[in-house]
Parts: structure tokens; C-alpha cells; sequence
């Protein structure tokens, strides 16, 4: 019965992994159709969410029955619930993801980006990457260096979206209104990308060190209130 | 042990209406605070959230006490399972309005909100403050035309984002980016508000009718792509 349980923990973990892989391919290839007007990858993303959606629920109704028939106690107990908790987080970044290939896709065969921005959304779309290949990996190896990584991200992506605000203001570009519109929603989605990425970091170290100090709620929220 | 259960149960069910009755005067207030800079109210919704926040930790500490001493299975196992996944939506809530208090202390003395918008914002504000009276009346008695109520209330927020959008195109006012900025980051955390309303009252329809026909994980995401 154990043996069976600790498959069905390992099982859940190599869902986690592998729905963390889809999200990070999911935010590069959202970012290259944002910045190429890549119609046909736009349109991939968007499609691809639903294989994410359904990795989540295949995944908490997994959580549920190891719930309901090994009652779980103690360190194996938190792991489910974490499990469910995590998984809710990457599901949301498939579709901060996919929203991102929206916008890309409403704009075509225009790019969404104004020129003098092009830099900062190639690097938030690297940050963001990043962020979600190492968030993969450290569910994979729990080696909580990558926690670390993850959090360096994060801010990167919060000063980021600081950028983009003060270049909105200051753009000698004339952006239009339509363009100040989608900067501002990229760089929130970006931005809360990070976040869920940095909530699933702080749950990993969670579990490895038993130690919740610096880890409450504010995981969940908004890390970097950049219209604060 | 099966009466403190439901006692145990029963108070998990309070704590979500009260957590509900919370978000619901904090967006009402959030929402005045915008429309009339008033800074002493944006600074109380601020404060409040961690309130909230304080809220959320103990519920799901009771959550998971609850699974590790009662091991439920079957419906009580879904219903605590549940109450921990809608005190993260609701949590999620008060975060919003936190977002709408900054943007309105962000700006004082002067108001965020363009003269021309001012009309959009009251109907914003307004259905998102009764989409979160609603749902603390359906957890209290799970009457499922509140539900309904919901929905309807999270369409209207959808339909005024869109109008967000249109008037910061369309505005001939001259909104300056500034102004942009901040309407598209309210009209989002509004929409979102409403969005986090109907997957709480997805999900307390499917404790009711045990029916999981219309939720999916959509339940959590946006369910208006306004900018889609």
C-alpha cells in the first residue's frame, strides 16, 4: 500500500514537471510570436493552453482519490495539498501565456511591440523563460538554487514592467492608445508570469525545508506592485 | 468525532462568508477611494487586505488539519478540498481591490479616472461590489440563483473592460498615456474581480448539483477575453 502511494507521489511530481515544461515552451514561443507576428505560433500557444488545462485536472483528480483513499498525514499530506496548489499556479501561467499569444494574434499582421520596446520584451520574455525552465527544474531535482533563480527572475521581470510604464510616458515614439493598452496588459502578464513562478518556488523550498518563514500568502499575490 | 466534524466543517463555511463579506466592502470601498481620491479610504482597503490575507492562513490551516484528523472521503472530502480552492480565489479578490486602492493613492491628489470614464467605473465598481455580496450570500445559503447573479454580474464587468478599451481609443478627451495606463490596469483588475466571483460560484454549484457540466478549469481563468 505504501509502495503504491509513494508511486502515485512520484506520479503527481512527474505531472507537475511535465506541465512546468509546457509553460516555459509555452511563454518562449508566445514571446516569438508577439515579436516576429507569427500568426501560425500565436495560434499554437492558444491552442496548446487547453492541453495544459487538462494536464490540471487530470493532476488534482489524481490528488483527490490519493487523498481520499491513503489519508495522507503529516510531511505527505502537505505534499498533496501543495500539489494542488502548485498546479492551479502553472495552469494560470498556460494562461497568462496564451493571453500573451492573444494579443499577438489580435495585433497581426502588425506587431504589438512599438519599436522602442522590442528590447524589453525580448528580455522579459527571456526572464519569463527562464523563470519556467527553472521552476521545472527545481520540481524535478528540488535543488533550491534554483528557487533563488527563480526569485532573480522575478525582480528582473518586476523592473521590467517598471520600464515599460516610464517608456509609455516617456516614448518619443507617439505610441497611440492602442499600443499603451497592449504594453501595459504584456507587461502585467509578464509580470504575474514571475509571480506564480515565484509562489511555486517558495512552496518547493517549503517542502524541502519545513520552514515557512518568508513564505505567507504574499506568494500567491503580486510580488512587485510597480503601479504601486 | 463525526458532530465535531461537521462543527469543524461548519466553521470552514464561515470563514469563507466572512473572508466574501470582506472582499465585498473592500471593492466597494477600493471603488470609492478611486472615484473620490479619497486617500485615507485607499490606505484602509491597503491595510485591510493583510486582514484578509491573516484570513485565508487560518482557513487553510483548519483545511488541512481537518484532512489530516478526519481523513473525509467522498463529498466531505470534495467540500474541503473545495474551500481550500475558493479562499485562495477569494484571497485572490482582496488583492484587487488592493490594486484599485493603490492606483487611487498613486494619483492623489488628483482622481485616476478620466472625467469620460468616471460613468464606466461607478458600473464597474458597482457590479463587482454586488458580484461579491452575491457570493457571500450563496456560500451562506447556497442558493444557486445567486450563481446565476454572479455570472450576469461578471458579464457586465466583461462588457465594460471592452468599453475601456474602446473609450481609451476613442477618447477625445487626449487621455494621456498616464491616464491609459491606469484604465487598463483598473478595467483588468476589475475584470479580473468578477472572473474569481464565478469560479467561486462554479464551484459551490457543483457541491450543490454534484453536476461538474460547465466547469472546467475555465472557472479560474478569464472568462472575458476582452483583449483577445
Amino acid at each position: 500500500m505504501r509502495d503504491l502511494f509513494t508511486r502515485e507521489l512520484d506520479q503527481v511530481g512527474e505531472d507537475l514537471v511535465s506541465m512546468a515544461d509546457h509553460v516555459a515552451t509555452a511563454i518562449e514561443n508566445a514571446t516569438i510570436a508577439l515579436r516576429t507576428a507569427d500568426l501560425a505560433l500565436a495560434e499554437a500557444v492558444i491552442d496548446g493552453d487547453n492541453d495544459i488545462d487538462d494536464m490540471e485536472r487530470v493532476l488534482d483528480q489524481r490528488c483527490v482519490d490519493l487523498l481520499a483513499r491513503q489519508a495522507p498525514v503529516a510531511g505527505d499530506l502537505r505534499l498533496v495539498v501543495t500539489a494542488l496548489r502548485m498546479s492551479a499556479s502553472i495552469e494560470r501561467m498556460g494562461d497568462l501565456a496564451r493571453h500573451v499569444a492573444q494579443i499577438a494574434r489580435g495585433r497581426y499582421p502588425e506587431g504589438a511591440v512599438p519599436a522602442d520596446l522590442a528590447e524589453t520584451f525580448d528580455r522579459m520574455g527571456a526572464a519569463a523563460t527562464q523563470a519556467a525552465r527553472s521552476m521545472a527544474e527545481l520540481l524535478r531535482t528540488r535543488d533550491l538554487e534554483l528557487a533563488a533563480q527563480i526569485e532573480a527572475a522575478d525582480d528582473v521581470l518586476d523592473d521590467l514592467q517598471r520600464d515599460t510604464f516610464r517608456m509609455t510616458l516617456t516614448s518619443t515614439d507617439g505610441l497611440g492608445s492602442q499600443a499603451v493598452v497592449d504594453v501595459t496588459l504584456l507587461g502585467r502578464f509578464y509580470e504575474r508570469f514571475g509571480d506564480h513562478a515565484v509562489s511555486v518556488a517558495r512552496r518547493v523550498t517549503y517542502l524541502v525545508t519545513g520552514d515557512p518563514a518568508g513564505f505567507t500568502t504574499e506568494g500567491y499575490n503580486d510580488t512587485g506592485d510597480a503601479y504601486r
